[in-house]
């Protein structure tokens, strides 16, 4: 009772609290700043007639490229490079074996190649065989030690404090966040909360087949080199309706894996929002779109506007990009 | 910063409350109650050796017999034999047809002759083809209107008060609850909040395959008839591995489906609990175990114990089965 009391004046406060504006420090006042703030207020306005109930205010946010770096490569893929190497002793016949050859040999061009068919291999190769607990060890031992090539940085320095900024400020304004990425699932999740306050269940990606079995007389769940689900482009509103089972009423993107997932979002009935970063500072960050390997992004800023998407100048509508 | 302060006042409130044994009103005094309790209290008790950060502590509990009735059939069965005869005026060639036949004829026997292939027949034809909205919709009218077969109440009454509580006291002490069900996913998403307070995200259960696609001009995921996912037996660790991404700290079921998802969770590292509900009450309720169509508890029961897993009693653990 005493907590039930205590709980319904944490709601009362949080009410007739401002749309706190200030919860947002590292955008600048503009279109994009103004959009973000606007959505919330309507959908947070009791008695309003965009009001959404705190169980249905869904909010997605794809990974790469949109609360952190993928330039220039994918962490991922950073990662898995570096599994190769590290696991390269125990497999001498990847000397004279491509893909593994190219890896080993820093030959990103012939790591190109081997196309969607060697990655698959790659990926067989250094992400399953082990149990899920150990694989989550070796994702948190990996994120806590290794480096952005060219900032020298840790990966989880490398992320968006405007885009931590609007996490917290959906947070605090009773959306339930969530990551829907087209990395690893198990990748993410091991880091998510403490870098993002996204906690591990609420991490949407993609996947490999496991099973369950006993090893070493214990039982287990075992990663196989098997795909189970990619969760990007059209895959992500699958992943979605699968993982949360709701629409969502915001999505968050910067290219066109991302498309499908805001199409889906911004069709629903009701007050919706759609938010693109699109990546053109290039003093502070790195500027692409159309031509990028990692992150292409053409049909969104063609269609996006005309939907009434919000299109994030990361050069203009952000004050700060990387946390200080 | 108001919000922040107020929230530190709930913590430091909860954190002086006892354990509130009063949170379990329809729990008889006895070892099923004291197990959960004890468990309760070591694994929040801050600087204990058993302490669990909350973003640890996660909670699975199977939902057919263990939250709710499972007699004289599972409730999504009688789900699918009513959509089976909704939708038959459609259908004029399921009169000559097995197993639908059977199924307009109210032939329980011919149904269970056409075996798994039969049911994943009668799932495909009724479960697929529509959007997820339109089924959550179909899920959401049938759930309202349906009645138990012997009891006459909503099948939403037919859930256990015991269970409800516990759910509650756990959600009190930090944990995150989820549903991990063999029954169908978007079938249990549209009212375990209103039911259970268990909103759909934390549902984890059996799904079909599904599609994003145009349809009518407007942005759907389309229901396929193709099994994607069977959250049963082995199935269940997989699937909390898959949807949840962390091993739980307490698990809780009635029948061998439920084994390997207690036994993963109980193997693990620290503190932990698992609990069987053994449905023992002829009177209050049906008295059934290892002879069951519908939940067989053999092995828990004979394995159980000797892994120190709580086997409740329904007859005498529980002042009270379902809700006034
Ligand atoms: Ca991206
Ligand atoms: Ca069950």
């Amino acid at each position: 009772m005493v907590r039930t009391l205590a709980a319904m004046t944490v709601l009362a406060l949080a009410s007739v609290l401002p749309t706190a504006a200030q919860d947002l420090p590292s955008w600048n006042d503009g279109a994009a700043k103004k959009s973000i703030v606007d959505f919330v207020t309507a959908v947070t306005t009791q008695g309003g007639s965009d009001f959404v109930e705190p169980a249905d205010r869904i909010a997605v946010f794809d990974n790469d490229g949109t609360l952190w770096s993928e330039q220039p490569m994918y962490v991922q893929l950073a990662f898995v490079l570096d599994r190769v190497k590290a696991l390269a002793p125990e497999h001498p016949e990847w000397k004279d074996t491509e893909p593994f050859k190219s890896v080993l040999a820093g030959d990103m061009k012939g790591v190109a190649a081997a196309g969607m068919k060697g990655l698959v291999e790659i990926v067989a190769a250094t992400h399953s065989g082990m149990t899920s607990d150990e694989f989550s060890r070796i994702a948190t031992d990996w994120i806590a030690s290794a480096k952005h090539p060219t900032t020298g940085k840790p990966y989880t320095s490398m992320i968006y404090q405007p885009m931590r900024e609007l996490v917290s400020y959906l947070k605090d304004n009773g959306f339930k966040v969530f990551i829907v990425s087209g990395g690893g699932i198990e990748f993410m999740r091991p880091w998510t909360e403490r870098v993002y306050s996204i906690p591990a269940e609420n991490v949407v990606g993609s996947s490999i087949k496991t099973k369950y079995e006993m090893r070493d007389g214990k039982p287990a769940v075992v990663r196989l080199p098997e795909i189970d689900f990619i969760d990007d482009e059209a895959g992500k509103p699958v992943g979605i309706a699968k993982f949360i089972g709701k629409r969502p009423i915001a999505a968050f993107g910067n290219s066109d894996g991302d498309f499908q997932m805001l199409e889906w979002t911004t069709a629903g009935d009701g007050r919706r929002f759609g938010l693109i970063v699109h990546h053109d500072d290039g003093e502070r960050e790195v500027a692409y779109d159309r031509d990028s390997h990692f992150g292409k992004l053409a049909k969104g800023l063609d269609e996006g506007p005309k939907r009434g998407w919000t299109i994030v100048s990361m050069k203009n509508d952000w004050k700060q990009v990387f946390p200080e």
